[in-house]
Formats: C-alpha cells, structure tokens, sequence
C-alpha cells in the first residue's frame, strides 16, 4: 500500500426531502447571500428552485440567480457567474444540478475569491489557488460524483480544450441528496451516470500496484452496485433505492475512496475530454466509446488484474487469457444493455478522415508531451491505435 | 434506504514515516501549544514521543506532556488532563497510541474547551456540548477506529460505569497512521484490535433494514478483509501489508462507512462494556466472549441475513438456519483462532453467582430502562440470559 492522504470534509445530507434544510446548511457554512448556480429550466419547473429559495429565506439568507450551465460547462459561461458573483457582493455559491453545474459552481467560487486573475490561469496552475468562496450542492444527477471529489471540469472554447482542476479546494462544504430529484431524468442521462460513475472506479482500478485488499473491495462492491441499480434504475426510474444506491455510489466512486493507496491512472477520461472538447459529446458516452478500445489495447500488460476484475465484478469463474477477455466483453456488452454508446460511431461522431484521429490523440497527450495509463504507458500513436479501433 | 448524513472531516496522513509530519499538520490546523496525551511508556522507548516532539519543534509549535492513558480510560484521570491542559494553556490535543490515548484525549478536549463543567455532566449530557478543542492523533494500534470517529468511552470509577459519548465534535481534525508503529504490539493487542474492528461492523451489520447494497458491500468487504489479514498480521506482525488492512480497515469500520442508511445497534458493546466496567476486562475480549451467546440468541429474529451473511463473508454456500448457524460458529471459531475468549470464562472472569449476572444485565440495560438490540430488543431479563450462556 502507497502512502497517501484522505480527506472528504463535505458534510453528506442523504435522503427524501432534504433539499428543504438547504438555507440551514448554508447559514451552518457562514453564507449570508449565496449565487445559485443551475442549469436548464426544469429545476425550475419541477419546483426545485423555489423549495431551495424558501428554504433560503426562512434562514435570511439572501440569494442571486446565474441559470443556463450547459454540458462541458465553458470557461465563458464561468467568468460570466464570477463577475456577477462579484457584482452581487456573494460569499457562497450554491451548485444546483449535476457535474456541469456543480463544476461551474466550484469555478464561479475560485473566481469570486481571486478577483482580477483570469479563471484559466488558476486552471492551469499558472497561478497558485490558495482560497476560494465556499460550494454548496443540491445533486439532481447520480454520476459526476463532482458533489465530494478534489475535482472540476472546464471546457476552454477558444482553443477547444477540455481540463480537470483537481485541488482540495475544490470539495463542497455540503451536498445535499435527495434520490427523488433524479426520478424525472430521461433514460439516456441515467445510462451516461452510470457510465461515468463505473468509470470513476475502473479508472482507479486498472493499476499495477495490487496490494490493496480493502481499497479493491470498496472497488468491486461498488461496481457491482452499480452494476445491479443500474439495470433497476433504467426499468424503474423512480426505484428509490435503486436511485440511491447510484446516487450514493456516485460520490463514493469518484473521493478518492476507490483509489487509495496506489497510484491513479484516469487515461480514458483523457481520450475522452478530448473528444468532448471537439464534438461537445455527452462526457459518459466518450468514455463507454472508448474504454472496450482502450482496455484490449492495454490488458495484456496484466491479465492477472483484468482476470480478477471478471472474477470478482462479473462472477467469471475461470483463470488466464479467455477470462481476462470474457470481463472485457462482459463490461461492453454491459454498456450497450444501458444504451451507452460502445464505438465513435455509436457516438455518432464516426470520424472519415486520419487527421482528425491524429489530432484526437495529440490532444489527449498534450501534443505527445505526457504518458497517458499507468498499466501501459500510451503515447500520441498509443492513442491514435485505440481511436482508430474505436473508430467504427 | 433510510435518510442520513455523514461527515468525517478528518485528514488521514497514512503510511511509512508518517508521524514526522505531525507539527506541520497541527499547524495547519491553528495549534500553536500542544498537550501531548499517550500511554505507557512504550512510546517513549520507542523513539515515537521523540520524533514527535521534534517535528513540534521544528514548527515553532510549544507542547506539554500528560502520559500514563490506561485501558478503559477513567474520568478522573481525564479530568487531570483537563486541569494540565488548563494550567498549560494549550490550544491543541494530541493523542499518541490507540483508543484509549485517543478517547483521553477527546474528553480533555471537551473539558479544556469547557472550564468549570464537570466532565461528566458533558458525557451524561446533562450540560450541551457546543464547543471543543481541537484533537490530533499519531495512531499505533488498528482497533476502536477512535481517530476518525464520532465516539469516545469513558469510565467512571466512582459509580462503575463506562459509557460513550457520540458527537461529531469527536472527528479528530487529522490522524496519522503509519502502519510500521504497530509492529512491536503483543499478539493479543493485535487479535483484541481485529475482534474491535469486527464487532464495529457486526453491530452496524445485524439490523432489519437491509436495503443498503452499498453499505452491505463495504461492511462484507471490511469483514473479509479484516479475516484475512487479521490471519497474516498475527503470523508476522511486521507484515506491512497486513498491518496496513487492519489500521485502515479499523478506521473505516467505525466512522459510520458501514453502517449509513440504517439504524445502529451496539448491543454486544453494551454488553462488554457492563463487563470491562466491573472487572477491568480488554475491550475487544469482553466483544468476542459474548458475541457468540449474542448471536445465538438473536439470529431467529432474521434467519434470513444470518444466511447472507454467512455467504458474503464466510463464503458457506446453502440457505435457511443451517447455513446462518454455519456463519455464526465460522466467526466464534475465528475468534477462538486468533487467541480470542469466547466465553466469561476464556474472558478469566467465570462467574459463581447468580446475584452478578443479574447486575450485569441490570448494568447493560441502565437498570432494564433500556431495549438493546434492533434484530430483538433485548430487556434486562433476556440480557441475563445471554450472559448466562456465555458464562462458561
């Protein structure tokens, strides 16, 4: 086992109802006006937005509106929620929805706490992030995980790049959970959760370093979970405890909790953000796209983890190389059956020309400058082999 | 799934050399004068007080010291800490060892945050805990779990009573837990932690509520991870490996991971702690040598999860009472195999007369005004009787 630090110190309100003890946590927090920051018009409609203003009000707490986060939240649409963050004189920034809008809130609060530097700049480590505006969470959408975790997700419009800030800062001070609120979620949405809530977990698992019994059992249990609510959720989207389990699981999936103690991989996430910065695709979907792709390409460099993985995830009885595979076959089939997307054309972004895929791969390896896979170390033309195999 | 919140904000500092880090992170945390509370003298021969002072030094950070935590810590030992913490003027508790430096170290925590309240009216709750100093730990041995945990025991010599106080002013603000500090602990240390560990999860684990897939994945996954390497801990205590399962796995057993979305039990505690009060017995032994009376007399009450439990965690395949009594004699026989009492006897406290057993239940049960147990509320007269099976 690795040396490593743990720390998640977002207070979890898990459960029906608890929306309405929104203005509570707030006020619990130190907000005395916050900005709620939120995405399309159904949490309007569906009375969400008004049960969280009430609640806000019976606290005193006052409140601005930034409505509009779409998905791969923009950098634009970012500074935007800063400058009226700063306008609006708020000292707490409340996410209402799912990742896009709870990373734009993470954004909106590093922002509001560094007037004057460009929001980039602290994506890019250019400049150091040493404070930031408290976060808090309202979850509508099991699968980001983005309520707990270190990290936030931007897209830069302007050069089409699509980039993780991972720092502690970036933890929510509450989430509030409520399986409910996920209840009217179209199926293709709860599918793309699923997607990336399983990937948040293989994406920690697929790692030499193996002696990390209970990390691994977090892991496969979690899958499994996963797994299993998942095919529930999508017969019955208003299965409540099937929603929780993915809600739960979520968060669990992407705090770190899955990976401690070993080293910390995230490859596929890589060839997917660069699709999503090219194509604005669904974020789950790129990564169901590419992952059967990627892990043939990669598997062989260690067929005891991916013969464990079948084991233990999919009850594979068996040992060796047919195994190994049967869990890889195993996990795609499992996507197409949650209508996820299993190849760029499926994707719907078939892609014709050779110079296109040659940009995808020097996009996700920073123009060949990094090494993406711990398993594997794949470079610019590693990566172009798995686009091209998922490229039908 | 039942609603719930959860939080441990808890900076977990794991792994080799660990403890150097110890004035950076009380530091970070605001201490500038630090009371530093152990046990024997065992940490100072060791060299671990040593380093830990040093690295307070090198941080500008002054400390005093309050050694001599004995097992089931007593009130009035921790009210002296209270008066030197005072007397001192620290800012800043630091527990160095297991769960019952750590315990001490919270309640002088509560007490120097609260001058002139008696301590025991803060554990008795008659006076409201608003306020607390904060607490550090350099964690040495794998078991209560206290360095992240929102408990702490005390025991009251005066009248006899050793109770818990749960408020999530216990969370400790960061642990450092370096798994090569618990390589010199005696082998019944060592299988007293796994039974503590164990029984942490097993109380969280035996509740009606059972619609907690996730919650059940994790506590199935501690368990067996705990068996296994409880095994090659005690084979060779300094199999870093092992010992780093079990430091974990004790932590996360006990900070509520393995219990959310049900309600709680801890009637085998209860039950343990009317005997450590009494006969000064190790905590962990008095779990085990009761457990198996316990389950005996509870498991009808739910043959059911009995049954799953015995195949989630013992890997027995079959259903109906069979296989849940499988399951339970699988446990009793593992205590047994790692050194364990599983009986008053084993415990060395065989009892003669019937007048005891009957005060121990009495004690359990704060004189039969309480139902222990959620699976089979247990009264004082079905408290007598567990302890009369177990008495041999």
């Amino acid at each position: 086992m690795r040396n490593f630090t743990y720390c998640v110190p977002t207070e979890i309100v898990f459960g029906k109802d608890t929306e309405v003890s929104c203005g509570r946590e707030v006020k619990k927090h130190g907000g005395t006006k916050a900005l709620i920051v939120y995405g399309g018009g159904s949490a309007r409609r569906s009375g969400l937005l008004e049960r969280i203003e009430k609640s806000l009000e019976e606290e005193g707490i006052a409140y601005a509106e930034f409505g509009g986060v779409k998905p791969n939240p923009g950098l634009a649409f970012a500074e935007e929620g800063v400058e009226k963050g700063i306008r609006e004189k708020v000292d707490f920034i409340l996410g209402v929805g799912g990742g896009s809008a709870i990373d734009t809130a993470k954004a909106i609060a590093h922002g509001v706490a560094n007037p004057g530097i460009p929001l980039w700049d602290i994506w890019m480590k250019k400049v150091p992030l040493t404070r930031t505006t408290k976060v808090g969470v309202v979850l509508t959408i099991p699968a980001a995980g983005s309520e707990t975790s270190d990290s936030a997700v931007l897209t830069n419009e302007v050069i089409g790049k699509k980039s993780g800030l991972g720092t502690e800062l970036n933890r929510p001070a509450f989430a509030i959970m409520n399986p409910e609120l996920t209840f009217t979620l179209p199926k293709y949405q709860i599918g793309c959760g699923i997607a990336d809530i399983m990937m948040h977990t293989l994406e920690r698992y697929f790692i030499p370093d193996q002696e990390n019994r209970m990390t691994d059992e977090i892991a496969e249990g979690l899958l499994r979970t996963v797994i299993d609510s998942g095919r529930k959720a999508l017969q019955n989207p208003a299965d409540y405890d099937a929603m929780s389990e993915l809600m739960w699981c979520g968060s669990l999936s992407h705090n770190n909790l899955t990976g401690l103690g070993r080293a910390k991989d995230f490859s596929v996430h890589k060839l997917g953000h660069a699709l999503s910065a090219r194509f604005d695709c669904v974020h789950g979907a790129t990564l169901t796209a590419v992952w059967g792709s990627w892990a043939e390409y990669v598997w062989t460099n260690d067929v005891n983890r991916f013969v464990h993985y079948a084991k233990q995830v999919w009850g594979i009885e068996g040992s060796g190389e047919e195994t190994a595979r049967e869990g890889i076959e195993k996990t795609v089939s499992y996507f197409k059956s949650i209508g996820m997307p299993v190849s760029l054309g499926e994707l719907g972004i078939g892609i014709q020309d050779e110079k296109t895929l040659e940009e995808l791969a020097m996009d996700a390896t920073m123009n060949d400058t990094v090494r993406l896979s711990v398993l594997r170390p794949l470079d610019a033309s590693d990566v172009l082999e798995i686009f091209r195999k998922a490229n039908h």
